[in-house]
């Protein structure tokens, strides 16, 4: 009990100490483990009935009918199950006499202890614990403890790659080829009855601890397993462990090869050897993404979580995928990439591990295709990111969604929800600022500005009229309000993107002149094209009134019902539902930061004033408890600008927790990464007020009061920089400040 | 040799002597095999890369996005393996030294022989047998006896339920629960994604002719098996029996219980029962249902086949399912009920199985619901049938279809494609002509011909200028042509729906005056209502031509470019395809029987000079090589009402062979049931010129020149009568007829 206590206590420890097979689907997701190539929800080995266990591999995508593209549910590599004297352990069977799952953030295992009295009255301990490697993305390993506590018998493992996964009702997978070279390892060749990408998981299997282990191979088609059999003495501990190595043909061109070939390097390795890489792996990786909050260990741990989640499905080995919208943890927009990947996800990697951001922006230009593909098709220029991307680059958002069955949803969004652009001309920036990496820039970097540029003046409008710049019949971030003109978020992000772009076109020219040259011969960037650049930029329209420092969402936002969430309240579902699809447009209320997302991203720009009159304004209209998961982290990262910081953390908490704690009632289905990465920036940007200097970094803390003290790292241009703020008063502008830089 | 040629030669076999793997699929659709209750494809026990595995039970469906619903795909009951000396048989491993298939039509049951050699090189002797039951509509049974040839070893077998079904690429089924009893007992108990339906399979396994039979069972996750191991001697015989039972929760509550329990009824008669009794069962039904062509063994047997096909997809047992589209043996829309089921698919079960024949009609009074719930919807009252119809009875046509990956193609039919209610109006007067059938017609039939009329009426407009009645915006039977008015295939069919209606309410309020004031109450049939059916009937127009004897397809349809197919040929796409979307319906080019379908389904009345006039307009218009499938058997009728006896052998003949030869190229998928019943009725009511009579019927026969002999049989009004007509001459109208009446 002492140990559960530690555990429960522990800032690097998500626990649970009963198992509520109620929200079995919720803490699937909550415990789901990874390492960026693959992802893998917290099932149990064994399953249980209406359990979801999902693995998934980064940009391995399927095409679909309607929804276009899904990220698929790849063959279980988990599956291990045990038999006590030929019973088959199953939770929702026999007698849980005790149970206990650990998430250690720390090293990314998952440990689930178990005593379980079987039906025929035979009890056992159990304790599972897993691992995909962080050393070695092809690498899972699972172990699995058996001890009888009250009887001597027989306990058979069967280990195996169970083929039958399905993806929210749909198959993606046919069998290719399986085998078992010698009754202890099983592989499994798959192929994608679309013919997308081929998958091969191989699987080693050995169970120690007993003198008469009798392994045996059952070619079941679909499912290849090998079962272990022995006897076991009460009180004496069998061990088994399955080590699997995956490869898909995004991978190489012999998935089946690579995945055999490289199960014999990773046994020859050995379990402990595989758990030390993993940690040290682990340890590099703490060492740069640490947050920790002393006073405060709900929050402290929570952020964590947020960290975790966020590194566990990161793309640190691939520059062809970015971050999915859900995370490695389930399904939600068939998990695409959307503009959560750049505004909410990439701060983290961009300051604490560059080298991951960069293959996110990598995943950008190397899919400039399809988004030039997606800008000519709506008559423009440049590049238009797709809103759902996969791993091929093309516009996948589905043009309708079944509703009820039968019905269809039209989505008319494509063509004006267009800001997610700026998003990414707004996260190369961000890697530039942070990191300096002039190569990146000189090879894709400035590219990529220039494309997105050029897709913004050929969408800007001139209004001759008002003598003014404007972007019409677009959504901007809040989605309760759809074909509206100038939107601020996107004519600002737009206008800012351009000047960026003028920027580092500028610096490319002064620096690599010829790269310059060839670059606007590339992109047909005439004289007349940068004049209209300049244009744009000092005559684009946001709609800003400079007595009471408000910007207007969107032309005519100020004009429509004015009505406040708490007139609402107390109420549990959305604000969309409250007001209908009619009443929604007609009215102020918001789904989530729109306005106060441009004041997030842009902070530098706007001064507190500004600041502080748009949040009080927006904060009331939005619906920050059932809207969008984006909203509650930018809400708290402007409140704690503003020196508001018990708002700030009220909606920090509830940013923190969201996924925890199932706060927004769909946790069953996946993580919400934005909310994760948002978490994140509110504690960093919002209050740390950390931000770039012309000469390196400052602060300008705005810490809750029963903070006591919070360091975090950030990668500087190469250099580690450990700061560490005190909170020293009542007042949080109060705050201690030290600091000391690491070479890199 | 001398057997083989016996079964290539005889009238009662489809056969194969050799495995081509490039026309696998299309070979499973031919060789499918079932009883009514199941269908399933002729794939391979073992299983075969590429293949399609499918077993449909009747009514079936399962609830899909887009498509609304689709016929499931059930857990493969079939799943039989043999292990030779460890190594397992599978036909493109090893050598395959000899082959053959054999479905014999007689008795359902589909034979395979082979002789294969395994990659070791013991060479052995292979025979499979299996047939669904036509006497107990739950049961499969299948048997594989094994010979070695030149070796003694050991043969294992493995016998299962696999779970793992994909239907098109969707999982359907969850696993529920499964075990086995005893070894050699396994069940499987399922249940949709959607909760729709469950299902059980159980099945029973014995091996017989060795002495050292061992058995095991496998608790595979969704797929229980078990295995059978026996050594056997070069030259001795192992024979394996599987039986099978299957139960829905369409049939009862509990289908696990009924599956298994009478699994145990099944077992205890055996093998040999339960196939004399299948046997006594089509001796039956090929009593009445076959047909007999001396002088044409090409003719003869491929009519036997397409007979054949339609009396294992039918109605048998069950007043709620109707004909799919499909029948059992794949998807297609996805194998929903269409127009097809009536006026194609009905006529050979209501002149020779009346019983299945009105399970089918009762299908549709079952789903009158539905129907109203449909004509309400699109403003009309009565009955409006879907054109895509389920168990549910509600209108199942998807709004859109996915074209490639991406692209939604709009379905705008479902409003204008109303013509198939006529049909059913058109089946029950069939059905009571020929059977007299006054207590269906008191309970269920007039209501039917009632709603059909209202729903006529409800959707016919008055043209005052022209002073008559209208109906339009429609799509006739040719779908090449969208919107159109005054379509004379649905004007008259309305029309004469509405008169038979009248008659038949006129029948009831004279025979039984209490009925026919509870169905006048019930559908609001006042005198007004009454009244505008009468003018209706003299009023509505259909465009006539009385000097040519031409009628136009729809207003306008002569104005149309007056293009020929010939001018196209050769050619081996449609003619859609080569005109495209706007070309097609600015041509006279129709994709199938439309005037011409008018006059097949109501040949008596019109005079031949009328139905000359219009075959000879129409044919060289219509697409009868890559339209539609129903296209050539009903031209094959009318060309042999007019005389065109050479023409109409042509189109026959394209019918008739159409799934055995794949001539559409798409068999793989499936059979084309409209295919198959129009191909009966083209012998029957185009050759034969069989037409009931006021006293009983007449024969009118124009065979071809080499057809000797045609003999048939009809069930009229409860007897059966035997019908044999000589072909005499060279003459075709110069034939002898001989007549036997049996009572029922």
């Amino acid at each position: 009990m002492k140990e559960r206590k530690e555990h429960l206590e522990s800032p690097w420890h998500i626990s649970e100490n009963s198992f509520n097979p109620s929200v079995l689907r919720a803490q699937e997701t909550v415990f789901t483990t990874g390492n960026g190539y693959c992802g893998v929800r917290g099932s149990f080995e064994e399953g249980y009935p209406g359990d979801n266990p999902t693995t998934m591999i980064a940009g391995v995508y399927d095409k679909v009918p309607l929804e276009n593209s899904e990220m698929a549910n790849v063959p279980n590599p988990l599956y291990l199950v045990l038999y006590i004297n030929g019973e088959r352990f199953r939770m929702d069977r026999g007698e849980l006499l005790d149970y206990s799952r650990i998430l250690n953030m720390k090293n990314g295992m998952l440990t689930r202890t178990v005593r379980w009295r079987s039906p025929e009255g035979d009890t056992v301990d159990l304790a599972f614990e897993r691992f995909a490697s962080l050393a070695d993305p092809h690498c899972i390993a699972i172990k699995c403890s058996a001890t009888p506590v009250d009887f001597s018998g027989t306990i058979e493992f069967r280990s195996g790659i169970y083929g039958y996964m399905v993806t929210e009702g749909r198959c993606h997978w046919r069998p290719c080829d399986q085998g078992s070279p010698d009754r202890q390892s099983v592989y499994l060749h798959t192929a994608m009855l679309s013919g997308e990408f081929e998958l091969c998981e191989a699987a080693q299997f050995t169970v120690d601890g007993a003198q008469d282990v009798v392994y045996d191979y059952c070619d079941c088609d679909f499912f290849p397993f090998t079962t272990a059999r022995a006897s076991v003495r009460k009180g004496e501990t069998i061990t088994a462990q399955k080590l699997v190595s995956t490869f898909t043909s995004r991978d190489t061109a012999g998935p089946q090869e690579a995945a055999r070939s490289h199960l014999s390097v990773v046994c020859t390795k050995g379990y402990d050897k595989i758990l030390s890489e993993n940690n040290a792996r682990w340890d590099q990786v703490w060492d740069r993404s640490n947050i920790t909050i002393e006073g405060d260990d709900e929050a402290d741990r929570a952020v964590r979580y947020n960290i975790f989640q966020l590194l566990i499905a990161a793309p640190w080995n691939d520059e062809k995928v970015s971050f999915a919208v859900k995370t490695l943890s389930g399904l939600g927009y068939r998990n695409h990439v959307l503009w959560e990947a750049e505004t909410c996800m990439s701060s983290l990697f961009i300051c604490t591990q560059p080298e991951v951001a960069r293959n996110a922006l990598m995943y950008r230009y190397h899919t400039l295709d399809g988004a030039r593909k997606k800008a000519k098709k709506y008559g423009c220029k440049g590049a238009m990111f797709p809103w759902e991307g996969d791993h091929t680059g093309d516009e996948k958002i589905p043009s309708m969604v079944p509703h009820h069955y039968g019905e269809l949803i039209p989505i008319p969004f494509v063509k004006c929800q267009i800001h997610n652009t700026s998003g990414v001309g707004w996260a190369v920036m961000q890697y530039w600022n942070y990191t300096g990496d002039d190569d990146f820039m000189r090879e894709y970097g400035v590219e990529l500005l220039v494309e997105i540029a050029r897709f913004w003046s050929s969408r800007s409008t001139w209004n001759e009229h008002e003598k003014r710049y404007e972007i019409i019949d677009v959504i901007g971030p809040d989605e309760y309000h759809w074909h509206v003109n100038n939107n601020t978020y996107t004519n600002y992000m737009a206008k800012w993107n351009i000047e960026q772009a003028r920027a580092a076109l500028s610096w490319l020219e002064k620096e690599f002149p010829e790269k310059a040259e060839q670059l606007k011969q590339r992109c047909e960037l005439t004289k007349a094209t940068l004049q209209q650049w300049n244009d744009i930029i000092a005559l684009m329209y946001w709609p800003y009134n400079t007595v009471t420092g408000l910007m207007e969402q969107f032309d005519g936002y100020f004009s429509m019902k004015n009505t406040l969430i708490a007139e609402y309240e107390p109420r549990s579902i959305p604000m969309s539902v409250v007001l209908g699809l009619d009443g929604m447009q007609k009215s102020q209320i918001i789904k989530q930061a729109d306005v106060i997302m441009l004041c997030a991203l842009l902070k530098e720009r706007f001064d507190p004033k500004t600041l502080r009159a748009n949040y009080e304004y927006y904060a009331p209209r939005t619906d920050l408890t059932h809207g969008s998961a984006m909203a509650p982290p930018f809400y708290a990262l402007v409140a704690a600008r503003c020196g508001k910081v018990d708002e700030a953390y009220r909606h920090f908490m509830h940013a923190a927790r969201m996924d925890l704690d199932d706060l927004k009632g769909d946790g069953e289905k996946a993580l919400h990464a934005s909310c994760l990465g948002g978490t994140w920036q509110a504690v960093i940007f919002g209050f740390c007020g950390f931000q770039l200097t012309e000469d390196g970094y400052s602060t300008d803390p705005n810490l809750p009061k029963h903070w006591k003290r919070i360091s975090f790292t950030c990668m500087l241009r190469g250099k580690k920089v450990r700061i560490a703020i005190d909170n020293t008063g009542m007042h949080s502008r109060n705050c201690k400040h030290s600091q000391t830089t690491i070479g890199a």
